[in-house]
């Protein structure tokens, strides 16, 4: 198939790697011209071409690219296609996006896409073929798309190495907050504040160890492509964000009283994680 | 040399394991018959004693247990040693550990230490002999230990592949409640929130990416371990966790405003922590 990118920074510069090793044709666009000249370099693509041509000769486009800058392109993006053509995204948010082609009379060439994978590293240098193996693309609102369009993009999941999981977009905003969303922003919060209590650089990079450094990983991640995130997932983030607040405060509390069992009783129940990340069943003991 | 260690946890097996390697004779103890079973049978220990014996025959004791037992264990061991002997431990707060033994007669034959290494797991089954290899053990207040003391200690480390770095302990406990502890309740209450705002746990498996679990690992930590670190750290993290509270409270208000400009800017400042981990100087620029 002939596939272009929009956006050729981790996520589209992975997909075109791996759908490049997959035998499809792939034609790249990026608003920065270092980053298409990158890709050219680093064989993320095959070709790069202006904006209206690359999505006029490809049989499928993906927008891969901040999610406030996804909801105006799609609309340019649904203006160029034909019904033969297919368009899906990479975007975090699903909702707002969802809501601007909501009436576009092209919305069902639309698949709307995100792909469960990413690392804290942004740009076409950080792309490689394997990010999306064994992952997820979490496919939405099915019922808006033409069914041969959402088989492409199953057959181009597959090609990824990804499953793909259908679901309701708003359902999608909400679960994603809680799941990945606060965790982003406990972790820049988490890396802001050691930067501005500990005064002694060095003692960071001294006393830093692996917990540390894997709580505090997704704090290097790009604010252009996060700040968008949150401000689009704004209701869900800020509930979730506040209970957050709320549980931090119970345990100072509980640390300022000196409830030691409170403080146990607490870690305890977050040991839970655990079992829930390991698809367990409840009280099945595990043996340490 | 001949080893005893109090405690066959992560931190006591691992280091039976590899002093062992290393071709000293380790004696081990634990207030768990069964934890001294699977010790035996792991092979990080030679030899099961009951605890007088242990210390008595051994050169150099090590304390492997949570920190609120460390503090009486300590006061015992020290009465049964003599002036050839060498106490150490592996304790994650240092302040009040030295404080239980300040007058003591012995105290002099005590080293007080902090390996700078662990995982999320814990229990004899948890340990293995790398643990430490490329670590810090941060050894304190060595105004307070005989020279030769320390000496063997040192010699110990590089035994483990450790780097020793000395510390005043008060120091010790203000910096690891910003660099350690801190992370440990962050990522304990982001589980514990997500756990308590997903009803549908079935989600949190699908959609959990690689980002949520490294950022939640730490929330699988024991408590047994944990709270009495909290608890004895009470002062420094409580003060540290006040900042990250306002941290998130501000990020909060950020998003609720709409604040775009004023989140970016907060993320951005936050994506420092990866040149201090880096340990590279300000302003320089990374290639993206």
């Amino acid at each position: 198939m002939k596939i272009s990118i929009i956006g050729l920074g981790l996520q589209g510069g992975s997909i075109g790697l791996k759908l490049r090793e997959k035998g499809h044709y792939v034609i790249g666009q990026d608003y920065l011209p270092l980053h298409e000249k990158w890709a050219l370099e680093l064989g993320l693509v095959d070709e790069i071409m202006p904006f209206a041509q690359a999505v006029k000769e490809s049989d499928v486009c993906f927008l891969a690219m901040p999610v406030n800058y996804i909801e105006s392109t799609l609309i340019k993006v649904l203006d160029l296609v034909d019904t033969q053509q297919v368009v899906t995204d990479t975007g975090s948010t699903k909702e707002k996006i969802g809501q601007a082609v909501k009436n576009h009379p092209m919305r069902h060439r639309y698949v709307a896409g995100h792909p469960l994978a990413g690392t804290e590293f942004s740009g076409p240098k950080a792309a490689f073929s394997t990010l999306f193996e064994g992952k997820k693309n979490l496919v939405c609102d099915i019922d808006l798309s033409d069914k041969n369009a959402v088989k492409t993009i199953q057959k181009l999941n597959t090609d990824l190495g990804m499953k793909t999981v259908f679901m309701d977009s708003a359902k999608h905003d909400k679960h994603l907050a809680y799941v990945s969303h606060l965790s982003h922003v406990s972790s820049f919060m988490l890396g802001l504040t050691v930067l501005d209590i500990e005064r002694d650089e060095q003692q960071i990079f001294e006393l830093a160890g692996t917990g540390f450094g894997s709580t505090v990983r997704l704090a290097k991640s790009s604010p252009e492509t996060w700040a968008p995130i949150f401000e689009r997932n704004q209701k869900h983030l800020s509930d979730a964000l506040g209970e957050y607040i709320a549980h931090l405060t119970m345990f100072k509390k509980y640390m300022d009283t000196g409830n030691l069992d409170e403080l146990k009783g607490a870690m305890s129940r977050a040991n839970e994680i655990k079992r829930v990340l390991d698809n367990t069943p409840p009280n099945t003991s595990s043996n340490k």
